[in-house]
């Protein structure tokens, strides 16, 4: 047989290359999810983390401290020249190529995932406000952003003097973007999602982020074919060209392209199996448009966040296959794409103050002020308007996303690299909790991070309902130091003048009280079932005694809620009655909570 | 910045190469799919068409046709030596390193939801029968195709004569493993896989598997480390060694490991995000556990697949978590690995019919006749006894791998692979027409396979129950040629003995015709609802009328088995009301049969 008729031979990546490809990934995975969720702990957009998690196993920390181990973990150059290793003469291991090829795919991805949250006919919907507010949103940060540059190119960082007008409409480009997934995490976190503001701030945020990318695509165009810039201009006639064959692609993906992805869903749908039809269908798609970007001469990822709108605003998506894809991509290709941002660069090293300093007060300045503009505008209320200002402000992945394509095809230099990713993470930080002071909002309280061990009773013994009070009334008065008997009369008044029984097995039994200073709630379990008088009849086997101070009138709807969504659904109820330990309990009620958050 | 201290700098892949990549991965993943959609119409396992995209793409068809295009597409061999390309000395390039890379992930990752499926507690349930089953399942084709290739090593293909112990021990091995997860959809297909034969086959395959993946690896431990078998047997110090270092990782998993993970999942669930939290620990347990087991010497995908059994095993595996993870490797990773298989070699030149007939009648053979006395011995009547051993018989997915890997290691050439492949193919076609036949069972019926355009009344004119009734008989008299006033009062006089309205707005009016050929349905829809005086005293929306034949006594059962599956969640009734036209309607009732099919 000849060797070239045989693709994919035998022994290209070997033994030692893949353990150390396969622990890389584990590596970079987890401890990028480690740190996202830390990062989600301490109330911080995940992606924080995830970045952390490269700057530490790159040169900024491991790299420094333990460079063979880094070099070992993550090889760029092929060691030596033994003829079982595939390697580059470029000087490029196998591994580094295969985690570069990994990274490329992810970030297609990630793009095809953002558009398709994308929802053009909501944006109609909105309507003037936000079009005025994605207006002004976008043309007074790229102004501004433009002017500095163009002003001020050195302390902007500039590299190559002659690239001047390039990096000017880069920088002002980079300004207007927004980033659709972080703001509508931090929309939904403050329960905003589908609240006035909250449509109109994700409205604002699709147009602009639609306008923003294809004027990216533009910018990359005027890049020369190579991707690395050493020369003032590329020529005219392939700038055209690529221009051209960028508004045809846009034209026809969206009139075209979602028409025919309209038509096909239903049918992909009706005739193939579900839901692996319509998930391969968004797959090729999206991946085959990120080709046709790519040979265009604009990025690949501009083809995947327009094959992306295109399919997501038709009806006929599944929401089955959409959230696979949402899930894999969001846990598996983002933290290893953002992982991959920290490995790329020290952040000490180029880390450069008055940069960094200036590419955030112009960014929060133009942004903010922009939107509230456009909102006030609208004939929105001033605070109304500071919050659209502080929601449309964060940048998170999208901009990291851009900076990387700047930085790869040269456009920028280490220190505006590093500027524009601190940038990004510092909106995405102080977005969320500037629009919870501005509206006086607050997120909304889980009960999985109100229930301590000591506050759960996993068997009660009371099969009565006088008697389940007061037994939960004991357990509550150990925790507040109240007298038992006073909270389990004032609970058992309140039960009398109206029963607590919920349908599905649920009871709240409750009460007001004076000398109490903060909430508490105590949760029981009856496997025989305690009649607590619920309108469907049944025994209540989850009994949720909730104890509130005088003066906090929400307190009590608020823990309502939080009980409500943590026993939402059959399977969490199911759970936390089969739960072995309060562990388990606490687990099943986390998800509970969580799916009731996605789903309402 | 010195280059060392920048890990993943710019540019290592050029435009043109990402490009090729993008469209070679939409490309081999579009036409996988396609293809083994096709396979699933024609009731064939989908692995045969995803395989044969392979081929049409690979040396066979496209590179024998049209090599310079599948050269373009699939480039192994890097073009001249452009510095801005990044390229192999080896002589690999970039894509086809990266490809290779995907390619290793995907079959980890394969792997692993093989491993999850594993239920090591079903297997010990089902005790005596299994265990007599999975033992014969095991060592009969064992030992004959040990002994067939240990007495005929020629007629087997072996290339190098003195690796015969190591051959004849994979041929045996090769010849006795099982593919879980071909044989769960099989069973699934039928709709037995919670019946006793159902429990019983799939329990023997998983303590099969099990075994026949412990033997292959070890196997894989007495090649020489390279990967090349170019010596006759390995120092016996290392063997001893990877043996060792196996059968501990083996016992620390299934006992620690198995602990640790039952442990932390609801740990993870209960105090990280959901399902992410799950998610990424099956993916970085799967992936590290991977990089352990290559470094011992056995490959990667046995790692992962301990690791999905030790982690599949606890009852605290989310669902969600799990599914997503198979979706997405069922639907992306899958589909690309199974179509390299085809890309790797050409199965026209290669292909050697007595060998193929010799290993087919062999694996046939050992694996039906191993499971059938296994079955009788453990007192099972001989029909399902001959069913058990045609449900063990499916070599399909499994066996490409262990084939793949075999050739890898240079321990199969390319005349067995072939041949093996062929064999895991028609085993896997075979298997479930021969259960259906033998037990006389047939796959349940699809309502949307059932309906056509003719059969659907999208908005009902009657508002009441007699009207409607003939409203559909109508219908019903277009389709059948017998007179609508004969179809009316039949299902009428029927619907006085009893009312066939449902809960949640079905309704099955229903008749036996002695003049009807073959059973008939017709599905009228009705917004304002009609009144079927269901028993939760809606009105219906949707009226689905049976007509079935005098004779044929199980096509009522099965028509209402259909229709109860069809609309068997809110999300389907509510999609089928919402429908604009006949494809959405087919498209709602056929996900809501899928759901109800998974589910069930």
């Amino acid at each position: 047989m000849m060797s070239t008729s045989c693709i994919l031979a035998a022994g290209a990546i070997s033994p030692d290359q893949l353990t150390r490809l396969l622990l890389a990934v584990a590596v970079l995975l987890g401890l990028a999810k480690l740190l996202g969720e830390l990062a989600h702990k301490l109330k911080q957009p995940a992606v924080l983390g995830e970045i952390m998690a490269g700057v530490i196993l790159g040169p900024t920390i491991l790299g420094a401290l333990a460079p063979e181990v880094a070099q070992w973990l993550f090889p760029i150059y092929a060691e030596g020249s033994a003829a079982t290793e595939a390697q580059g003469s470029g000087g490029y291991s196998a591994n580094y190529l295969i985690l570069e090829g990994l990274v490329v795919l992810s970030v297609v991805l990630l793009l095809l995932v953002a558009g398709l949250e994308v929802d053009l006919s909501s944006v109609r919907r909105q309507g003037k406000a936000a079009m005025l507010v994605s207006t002004t949103g976008l043309v007074i940060p790229f102004v501004l952003g433009f002017t500095t540059a163009w002003l001020l190119p050195e302390a902007m960082g500039m590299d190559q003097p002659r690239m001047r007008l390039i990096f000017a409409l880069f920088v002002g480009v980079a300004l207007s973007i927004t980033a659709l997934p972080v703001i509508a995490r931090i929309l939904m976190d403050l329960n905003m999602a589908k609240s006035d503001i909250g449509v109109l701030v994700m409205s604002s945020a699709m147009a602009n982020d639609l306008v923003g990318w294809i004027g990216f695509a533009l910018i990359l165009a005027m890049l020369p074919a190579t991707g690395v810039v050493d020369v003032a201009a590329p020529s005219g006639g392939d700038v055209l060209m690529t221009v051209v064959l960028t508004f045809l692609f846009l034209g026809v993906m969206l009139t075209l392209g979602r028409r025919a992805a309209a038509w096909a869903l239903p049918h992909i749908q009706a005739n193939l199996t579900w839901p692996g039809g319509v998930l391969v269908f968004v797959l090729v798609t999206g991946i085959a448009a990120a080709a046709v970007t790519e040979w265009i001469g604009i990025h690949a990822i501009f083809g995947a966040f327009i094959a992306g709108v295109a399919i997501g605003d038709s009806r006929h998506m599944s929401e089955h296959a959409r959230e696979t894809i949402h899930q894999f991509v969001t846990h598996f290709f983002a933290p290893l794409f953002f992982a991959t941002i920290g490995l790329r660069i020290s952040f000490i090293e180029h880390f450069d103050l008055p940069l960094v300093l200036l590419v955030l007060v112009v960014a929060c300045v133009g942004k903010i002020g922009g939107c509230y503009l456009g909102a006030r505008w609208a004939k929105m209320s001033h605070r109304d308007s500071w919050a659209v200002g502080f929601g449309m402000v964060a940048r998170g992945a999208m901009e990291i996303i851009l900076a990387q394509l700047a930085f790869q095809a040269g456009l920028i230099g280490e220190r505006l690299f590093v500027a524009i990713v601190i940038m990004a993470l510092v909106t995405s930080m102080i977005s969320g909790p500037a629009m919870q002071k501005i509206l006086r909002r607050r997120q909304p309280r889980r009960l999985v991070a109100m229930l301590k061990e000591e506050q759960w009773v996993a068997e009660m013994r009371s099969g009565e309902r006088r008697h389940a009070i007061d037994e939960l009334a004991a357990v509550a008065a150990r925790l507040t130091g109240l007298p038992a008997d006073v909270i389990g009369a004032a609970v058992w008044r309140r039960e009398q003048l109206m029963p607590t029984g919920l349908p599905h097995g649920l009871a709240v039994p409750h009460a007001r009280l004076e000398a109490l200073h903060r909430p508490v709630v105590i949760v029981g379990r009856s496997n025989p079932g305690i009649d607590f008088d619920a309108p469907d009849g049944g025994p209540a086997h989850l009994i949720c005694m909730m104890l509130v101070p005088e003066a906090d009138t929400e307190a009590q709807i608020e823990l309502l809620d939080a009980i409500a969504r943590a026993f939402g659904d059959d399977r969490a109820r199911a759970e936390a009655m089969a739960a072995a330990n309060f562990t388990e309990f606490r687990a099943a009620i986390s998800a509970g909570d969580a799916r009731q958050m996605r789903s309402g």
